[in-house]
């Protein structure tokens, strides 16, 4: 964690001072603002958390409900999630208070006596063969709690406007505003009468049901299979020997999804409600709590279930819904898009592979920056385009993959032949439940594969995985991936060729060109910004940290910054033979000996593989995905 | 981290509920407390956290200042700390934000060039090979404020009143509060006026020139040496290649110490002031900064410090005393203390080998849960003897090291025969600035060491030594002493013998005995409390944790409590082979595979070894250090 930076902080370090619109936000909601976000659940609110880091744009989020989330809704947390919240800041808190999933267990008709269940398989959980980061299991509720502590500490000042429904939209064709949105307050507040407010960009964020998807007319396509399901998050005693472990049960009685939830007690049970009849029209849904539990003891037997809180539960029949674009611009049309779909409002399908929260979040990842660096002057409204670009085959991929896992689920023990087969399925296909599958194609922001083969450990498109280095200054051994954080810049990683620092080499010739007024980071920083405002650049050497020598590395690895003008230490890293450290990230990811730049974007995508000679190949590539700063300051000279 | 046992909670699981007189805890200092403690330091502070543990117990805690710790003061962090963070519940939040110490240089004369220093040895920090905690730098200020929240979020709910100064005490012969003190509004307070209020205990945290140790009229022994340190925290920027690594530097023109600090940029230097003159009388202490930072200059040659913001700065002579007793009780008096000593209040020595903060925590740990237990009705007052019994020996040994490290660091050049020397002396004393080479002799609270052989690698009188395990319930592989939260409770762990759960064994039988009228659990405890108010039982078996079948682990294991009757299922552990662990703990601590109990204190210090069979041994251990509740019962009725 750096602070400090601008001088001595004596308090909480995790709270940034403010900037910007984020110096005397005003309480009430403005009648014109550049992003107006709506609905404050997972996507909705790490929005909120990214835009807190470009304290120049007026964000605002409104949300129905008067104030927090108190229960229920998602609980899966995916390896990218956690990797996720450690970028915002908030890993080590939630990963403490969480359920770590160490196994997966899966149980079975006994052949001997087929209504008792019998265990028949443990899985280890895929978490961390995958990553640093374990999958875990916290309520939906914390991770916005962590989120909204994120967005009001950033330097925006962000909080929700709570209390305040979306009505309706109308995108115009021009002025500075052209989004018109109609809202009021809540039916439980006690102020009335609707309001028009004007957004450069709207986001929905506002669930399966959302009114921002009806306003911009998006289908969502997909419906209902005809199946119920129970959920339930109780407070028991019970002889069942895997209540603190992950089960899929599937018995002759039907089917259960056990899942522990953090706290040491409390659990959630998916529990199967059966086929739905034709006419049944969403009448299961009334199906009282007493039944669920009844349902759930006669799955479970020759165990019993003794509930002595439900603390929530619900009904519910699977659908899969995609929507058919994520923004508001029409195939054919010649325009940058104003409104933008998240989460739930674009892809709903079933909870069980718990998945929801964090593809959405992914969507609000994905979306922030390109607002942020679109709103700050940094790239072309263009950029936008990619959002549902990027995002709408990941929702398609979700949903294929939830069919068949929600499927699996649901047999009957008869239609089984392998019991072993849901096991092999679930560690088979474990880095996608971990959201490491998604692969952003070529574009103005990713390249193409040319020169993959230098880094083949850092496929294009897929997010920067991280592998532990030496930090030069202190010797501590750290994730390289980890000083990442979700502030909204460029990561440009130079592995350097053989020499030493201050020696001839090909990455010395690399750092004088970043130096120069050719330099992305020259062309695409904003006049009068810190030099490292947009551009976060580090060095990493094949060297033992003890043989770099850092009086000798270049300058722009030790970017000066800030009112005090202070030395960043932070960025020269080693990989050679440490005591503390048993990895090499040049052989973890297979890179090239004669260096390479690797280029992660702002969400921590692999953006582009490159030679370190390669300098107008990244000029190009920056001057593809970003607007050139000269230009403005010509114009407005 | 468990929570949701009394019922579903929504919000932030570190915020306790409220208790006993942590509800609608009185915002002004009443006239009568259980506890008052004269200082917001390291010290007073975890006993504050400790002592909202024991919501019965009335604490307050005054302090001078009109609110928390801005600047200054220690900043060393030792792995024991570290530890005792974690049984706090912040220690992964502080660590966060903390430097972390991975390595030490020397620096010396260039044999070539005197007046020039250069690099003369680094040594791995051997925070790691000592404990699975780092040794840490991080501001006093943050330690106080993470202390503070525990306080405030505990049962107690306690919060210091601030403003408020100790003017004198005198203690009585009898009464209910037979401490009276005499305290008045600080002089930054707006309010006037002398008051006196009454207390049970009064606990001195309150620095070096401790009101309270003169009050009581103990003795602080010793004095100041001749040379004089100036002591600085900037930032900077400079050439010197360490600015990041904490560094001991030995020049012909005096010695630095310098530690590095959290947040990436600033440092403390300890900068050699020198020889003080014998009429000097203090006038040292009036050195400029730009003094200090010239020394640190001509010291440093030929790096050169640019310094940018003087956080804070301050001139010490070192001095080294100890008080000659940590209460109030005169050697022959026949009473129980009433009056104790802690921190600075009874051990000053220099700050240089970064041990002030730490030796005081564990002065405010060793005192808290005896004070909590005493008033509680859980012991017998005769308990806070062995405060200072145990705690004056620490002191005096931390003196004695302190000596000889302080005296190393201020030697000339031309003093040292071997330059390896000062890099031999830290690293070969290394467990003892880290916390670990405390242990307290037999008493009351620690047996003699008869069975010690059973457990070798839990010495009696050293604090719990974690190992990792496997939890049962859920296959997650925890650190074993990590649950020993500072919650006050003894625990009781029962490594098992061979036998399997529920197969006839040494461990059966202990666990049907634990579960008699005869067991320690059943005469300690107090009539209405849960089962497991006073004594956390555990269970760690040999085998693999798959092949511990939890339906067959005796129910004192598996104990129910709390207002819904839950099932608590975190206290069963296997030490058997687990793909996600490398050790086993039997091996680890020399455990006798024939089972051992081993019984650590509420401050986690191992109190007694005793075999599974010796249940009169472990009878006859809580009788001597507990109350019984079956007598007071009999009394009261």
């Amino acid at each position: 964690m750096q602070f400090h930076h601008h001088g001595y902080v004596s308090g909480e370090p995790r709270i940034q001072d403010a900037a910007g619109t984020g110096i005397d936000r005003p309480a009430e909601l403005p009648d014109e603002m550049d992003v107006l976000i709506v609905g404050s659940g997972p996507a909705g609110m790490l929005l909120a958390a990214q835009l807190s880091q470009f304290p120049d744009v007026v964000t605002r989020i409104i949300e129905r409900r008067d104030g927090r989330l108190v229960l229920g809704q998602a609980d899966g947390i995916q390896p990218r999630s956690v990797e996720t919240f450690q970028a915002f800041g908030f890993a080590e808190r939630i990963v403490a208070e969480a359920y770590n999933i160490a196994w997966m267990n899966f149980w079975g008709p006994d052949p001997e006596n087929p209504g008792d269940i019998i265990r028949t398989a443990r899985t280890e959980d895929y978490a961390f063969k995958i990553s640093e980061f374990p999958h875990l299991i916290v309520n939906q509720a914390r991770v916005l709690d962590y989120f909204a502590e994120a967005a009001e500490h950033g330097p925006g000042r962000i909080v929700p406007d709570y209390g305040v429904e979306f009505v309706g939209l109308t995108v115009h064709d021009e002025g500075e505003y052209p989004v018109e949105v109609r809202v009021r307050p809540s039916a439980s507040s006690a102020a009335a009468g609707e309001r028009t407010i004007r957004a450069k960009y709207v986001v929905g964020c506002d669930g399966a049901r959302s009114g921002v998807r009806a306003a911009i007319g998006r289908k969502h396509v997909g419906g209902f299979s005809a199946h119920a399901w129970g959920v339930m998050d109780v407070l028991v005693n019970t002889d069942f020997p895997d209540w603190r472990v992950k089960c899929a049960i599937n018995a002759k009685a039907g089917n259960i999804l056990h899942i522990p939830r953090e706290g040491g007690y409390l659990s959630r049970m998916y529990i199967d409600l059966g086929a739905v009849a034709d006419d049944d029209d969403h009448r299961v849904r009334q199906t009282p709590i007493e039944e669920i539990i009844r349902r759930a003891n006669e799955i479970l037997h020759p165990y019993t279930l003794d509930v002595r809180q439900v603390a929530w539960h619900s009904v519910y029949e699977v659908g899969h819904r995609v929507t058919d674009k994520f923004d508001d611009v029409d195939p054919g049309e010649e325009r940058a898009p104003r409104v933008f779909l998240t989460g739930d409002a674009c892809h709903t399908h079933s909870a069980k592979a718990g998945q929801g929260m964090n593809v959405s979040m992914q969507d609000g990842f994905n979306l922030g920056w390109k607002l942020g660096h679109v709103l700050s002057g940094l790239a072309p409204a263009s950029l936008l385009e990619t959002y549902s670009a990027e995002r709408q085959p990941v929702a398609q991929q979700l949903i294929d993959f939830d069919k068949q896992w929600s499927s699996l689920m649901a047999r009957k023990p008869e239609e089984i032949s392998d019991p072993q087969e849901l096991a092999t399925f679930y560690l088979g296909t474990a880095e996608f439940p971990s959201g490491f599958m998604t692969q952003y194609g070529p574009s103005e922001i990713v390249t193409d594969a040319a020169h993959q083969a230098l880094a083949a450990g850092f496929p294009l498109g897929k997010r920067f995985k991280s592998v532990e280095v030496t930090r030069v200054c202190d010797g501590n051994v750290i994730h390289l991936g980890h000083h990442a954080k979700a502030d909204g810049r460029w990561r440009l990683y130079a592995f350097a060729d053989a020499p030493a620092a201050g020696e001839p080499s090909a990455l010395s010739a690399w750092a004088e060109w970043m130096a120069s007024p050719a330099s992305p980071v020259a062309r695409h920083t904003p006049a009068g910004a810190d030099v490292d405002a947009v551009f976060d650049v580090k060095a990493i050497y094949q060297q033992s940290f003890q043989d770099v020598d850092i009086s000798r590395v270049p300058r722009v690895f030790l970017p000066t910054s800030g009112p005090l003008g202070l030395t960043d230490w932070e960025k020269v890293y080693a990989a050679g033979p440490d005591a503390w450290r048993t990895v090499d990230i040049f052989e973890e990811r297979e890179l090239s000996r004669d260096g390479v730049v690797v280029v992660a974007r702002p969400d921590q995508y692999v953006a582009a593989v490159l030679p370190l000679t390669a300098t107008d190949e990244l000029s190009a590539f920056f001057a593809g995905a970003l607007v050139d700063q000269r230009d403005l300051a010509s114009i407005g000279s």
